[in-house]
């Protein structure tokens, strides 16, 4: 097995390589640009890895890396502009640079471009690969979907957050892991085993994520902080902060998340991340992870590897768990 | 062979047995709502056709026609939002009846639902199927792009508008011919003889489109009459009267394209219309759609039918042809 880096340059260079249309250009010039942005391509490195952990060189697997990390750019191109963000790895999104109707049509384009990129299959994988493909995009799309519904309600339980995520997030790791082995030929207790790890990982990868908002060093963490406390967005935190308080600070959080005054914008951050830290929620934010994390260790006494797939693994996850960004 | 409305009740009832999760309600119900709005469902019953045309039964073809025909849904639904558009098949159009972000993420959840259906396909012809479908979809997109780009521009010729519309709308018709061929196992030559039929068969189309939407009965037509010239729309009839019309005839175009007040509506387009006549451009359109039926019927004269397959074909371009909406 290669390290992270490697896999990781190889996938940089298969996007790279991939060949635009000069017209209509702005059809195909918001495409390159979001793909030109750059991110940790955690999925596609994911699909190579599991290509080459049961003895089939990675490259095999490079065409189903590279449609998935289309995929899942094509979704946060979408996802920007339903959320009205400006902003993208530093750099303004596409329909702030263009217009929304750009972003919405380039984004149709994305999609069909991940489903032409993922179709380059032998023939006697591709029924497998498109239904684990199409599969995991309508999971994707009910995970935003509950999102967007959680905004306008004030009932969402821990159980529900987790189920969101798990569309939203995991199901995306796990079809990357899925790929990859269905392309390396793995045996089927494999393949739903490294998929319970991905699944697990998931999770634990958007726990991380949602505590890193909050708690994350602005220094590193590449974006503001505090964001989703402002957006009131439904978390564990928030909802485990509303789950453990008594009466006196639940009126204390509904006044703080009334305050609708960007001037007090960090008064806002401070006042709730106080209440978090008087109810404990990092730490029981920290224990979710943990158990998800080593529930995704679990899974993998039951993969099959060849070879040191097992360390590689074990290294990735690693790698989730020290990063601050 | 069998009739149009035999095809048409085939293809009805396929659409009418598909069954969508009940959750997330705002992720499905706009695309249950969409499908069910009707339409002359013109495409899948070709690629019904084109399948039985080869002594195959069509409902061999039968994910392909819905599959299809649940695309250009999609499109419909995404070119709504981006052209802001109330009404479709005299109801409110999905933003309108949900909301942008809705429609967004229904339409997404809508492409790829069609490319599950359209997956439905025995394995040795899914790599040919997917390949039809997807680089169809990449077309359509580019001609939707050039439409949206033709809004700004002055100097839009008439091949420029041919090859727009060859992407928007022939080339739908031209995959729903060659997915019914390939499913059916047709020879090559009359795969792309076929082929070459749906695209001339298509601008004869949109060309009459065009045409409705300007001189189409208000009773029957189903949408209000002068719609494109309201909003200047780039078409056959449009550039064709600039290119024919004299100094004094351009500024009067001019100033009534120039008219910017609701109020003024039916005078707008009356004299629009009232110019049109006086250039005879409603022959000159006429002439330009003949020529392509003609062109579409020789295109028949290549392919290998089976049976009767050519009178069903020649049948269903009188339909067309004779249609009032």
């Amino acid at each position: 097995m290669q390290s992270f880096s490697d896999y990781l340059e190889i996938v940089n260079k298969a996007i790279a390589a991939v060949e635009y249309p000069a017209q209509p250009a702005h059809l195909y010039e918001p495409i390159a640009y979001t793909m030109s942005l750059g991110g940790k391509r955690l999925r596609p490195v994911l699909t190579l890895m599991a290509c080459e952990a049961f003895g089939t060189p990675c490259e095999a697997a490079i065409n189903q890396a590279v449609g998935l990390e289309f995929y899942h750019n094509f979704t946060l191109l979408h996802d920007d502009v339903m959320d009205k963000a400006d902003v993208r790895r530093g750099k303004p999104t596409v329909h702030c640079r263009w217009d929304e109707n750009t972003a919405i049509l380039s984004g149709d384009a994305m999609l069909t471009t991940a489903t032409i990129i993922m179709s380059k299959a032998p023939a006697d994988k591709l029924p497998a690969v498109m239904d684990i493909f199409n599969r995991t995009a309508m999971e994707i799309y009910e995970g935003q979907q509950w999102d967007m519904d959680f905004e306008s309600r004030n009932d969402v339980t821990v159980d529900e957050y987790i189920e969101m995520i798990r569309l939203k997030t995991s199901v995306l790791f796990g079809a990357a892991c899925r790929l990859g082995s269905v392309i390396a030929g793995a045996d089927e207790a494999s393949q739903e085993a490294l998929y319970g790890f991905a699944m697990e990982l998931g999770l634990a990868f958007q726990l991380q994520d949602d505590y890193l908002d909050t708690y994350g060093d602005p220094a590193t963490f590449g974006k503001e902080i505090g964001g989703d406390i402002l957006n009131a967005k439904k978390t564990f935190m928030l909802i485990s902060a509303y789950r453990n308080a008594d009466k006196e600070t639940t009126e204390r959080l509904d006044a703080l998340f009334a305050i609708n005054d960007k001037s007090r914008n960090a008064e806002k951050i401070a006042g709730v991340k106080a209440i978090y830290d008087k109810l404990e929620i990092p730490r029981l934010c920290t224990e979710q992870i943990d158990s998800h994390l080593a529930k995704s260790l679990e899974w993998l006494d039951k993969v099959a590897f060849k070879g040191d797939g097992r360390k590689a693994f074990e290294a990735y996850v690693n790698m989730l768990v020290n990063r601050d960004k």
